[in-house]
């Protein structure tokens, strides 16, 4: 290459790809008290209070140390929970951290990274990061995985969210043992969510090598704030991740924090146990309201509102988003896509949350 | 492309460089009491009082949330600290973090990547996670830079330690400066052990948009264990950085525990003080021994060790580090290279880390 003068600008010196990306825009994390927070699928519980014992317990002298490179003793717990080998298990700074180094694997170049849409949105960022062609797996309204078409695409890896965001729609075993069975690339089940489902693909894993499952700490596990999350797969595929994972990716506090977490299945069962309750009470009032409401095995739902005059759509759905935020609740609206932009996308919060989204939608009818 | 079977071996699926990687290999954590860890530059010194307190408060209810997706509060005053604006300061999960967002950014393809050997050996191994064409600012046992050398060197970005790891020698801004008005791509000033230093780059940066410097709070802030370090550079270089960071990389323990670090200035003054104190008075007794140091503006230094007989050599060198892991003290010895296999990397402990350490020599030479 020929080296460019000092005083071309930075884009001009980065991979051509660059100019064209922009950074992945997370939900509204907004500053100041009185919100009613319902738009980043946060738990509205706190994490298990063995966990802020385990981060006070942390806290102190050994921070001056470098943590376990491996996770060492966090992902020995993984691998129990989920009947696993360690050598199944890497433990990644939040999924994202997974999704991202999965993206660097199999993505780029002649490999193309196929992805679920609508789906979490941040698959198609690490694909653009990662200039690798993106490769679409589109639903229609009925929201039914379509395991021939999705078995049928040119990518060395698929991404798709199981049970699926923004929808809550999960997808059956039956259906990604035949999608296993026929794609021939990595599929990555990212299970985000498989918490508060009823079914999860782990049993897969020991007959299809080319199944990545992927978890979460921060949902629900009440842990958003600490950035936890991993792989399960087959040992081939986590030392392939551990080739490209920052040998440090996760701190001493947060591989404590996460430990303590999963070890207090009592707390967990709970919590859980509790959102699906919540989750399930709320969706039957949406669709008393006349909103279709797509069937949620995780803690969110996505509803498509109609107004006082029994009137759907995207200004609708936009009016709505608009009111509540002026009103200090948060809902998360994705206007880009025609199977998203009737609907809202609402986290499962507490009771008194649940209540206060329910009043101001009321009063939202009466005036609109 | 032709999707493969699925029986196919994962790694015939990655992209084709992946077959070469191997993980990067960090300094040894030992399990277990009664080591004296002299291997990673960790900080022999706990993290100011004031980190813990803020971790405690941050370790309960509030984790449900996710953390602030541009850590504000930190970045303002990791600028306010520099002399700079909130725009031009990138947070990490360490530095290492930061240096990787830069390699994918500038790296690859036809941009090939250049670092400093001897140098932080992360670099090579990011350039390869990116199949990047590595370029080498070799140096002599001078350890000076050659800026002509290294601003002719065809690479859209060049990373060298300033100070230099592993030797500990530091970099004078002139020679800095000049090599900034001649290389035609980014200059990475990677400061992890700057704090330590007489000088810095930070006051380049108004004048030079090709510079980014690199900070970590593992070292001087005693905080490896919390994984944050930060980039310093254009508003430029940070909107592309943006572009290819996770949103949520840093967790809020972190942010907040890396912000009381740098709000306890008297602390952090006292902490490096001391450390630059033992540094010298243990310089001075290894070039007592007659084994020749490399001045150092770091919290270790690169020694060339004599044995009993007066020999030295790589022989030498292993044989000392065997030595000392045997009475458990780490150091770190880095065989591969013609002008490091003769020394080894020593951090600079606590008194009675290094009296241990001086103890253990002794006996060894006496043995010898």
């Amino acid at each position: 290459m020929s080296a460019p003068g000092p005083r071309s600008s930075l884009v001009d010196l980065a991979l051509p790809h660059v100019r064209d990306l922009h950074a992945y825009t997370p939900g509204i994390q907004p500053a100041g008290e009185g919100w009613t927070k319902l738009n980043t699928n946060e738990n509205p519980y706190p994490p298990s209070p063995k966990v802020e014992a385990a981060i006070r317990a942390e806290a102190g002298e050994g921070l001056r140390k470098y943590p376990d490179p491996k996770s060492t003793a966090l992902r020995m717990a993984v691998a129990r929970h989920h009947g696993l080998r360690p050598e199944n298990v890497c433990i990644g700074n939040g999924s994202d951290d997974i999704l991202n180094l999965l993206t660097r694997l199999f993505g780029g170049g002649e490999k193309a990274v196929g992805f679920s849409v609508p789906g979490y949105s941040l698959y198609p960022v690490l694909a653009a990061i990662q200039n690798g062609k993106p490769v679409t797996l589109d639903f229609d309204r009925s929201m039914k995985l379509d395991v021939e078409a999705a078995a049928a695409l040119p990518a060395s890896v698929l991404f798709f969210t199981t049970p699926n965001a923004p929808t809550g729609v999960g997808f059956a075993n039956a259906d990604i043992e035949r999608l296993l069975q026929k794609f021939g690339g990595l599929v990555v089940a990212d299970e985000a969510y498989a918490d508060f489902a009823e079914e999860n693909a782990v049993s897969l894993l020991e007959k299809y090598p080319n199944l990545c499952v992927t978890r979460t700490f921060s949902k629900s596990h009440g842990l958003a704030g600490l950035r936890v999350g991993y792989a399960l797969g087959s040992a081939e595929l986590i030392d392939l991740l551990d080739r490209v994972r920052d040998s440090y990716n996760v701190n001493r506090v947060s591989q404590a924090g996460a430990l303590a977490a999963l070890e207090d299945q009592p707390y967990f069962q709970a919590v859980v146990g509790k959102i699906k309750r919540t989750r399930d009470e709320c969706a039957e009032q949406f669709r008393a309201r006349g909103w279709f409401t797509y069937p949620s095995a995780a803690n969110f739902f996505f509803t498509e509102p109609r107004d006082g005059k029994g009137r759907s759509g995207p200004e609708v759905a936009q009016g709505l988003y608009e009111f509540l935020l002026k009103n200090k609740v948060l809902v998360r609206y994705f206007p880009s896509h025609v199977l998203t932009r009737n609907f809202l996308r609402i986290s499962v919060g507490s009771d008194a949350e649940m209540l206060t989204l329910s009043q101001i939608i009321d009063l939202w009818q009466k005036t609109g």
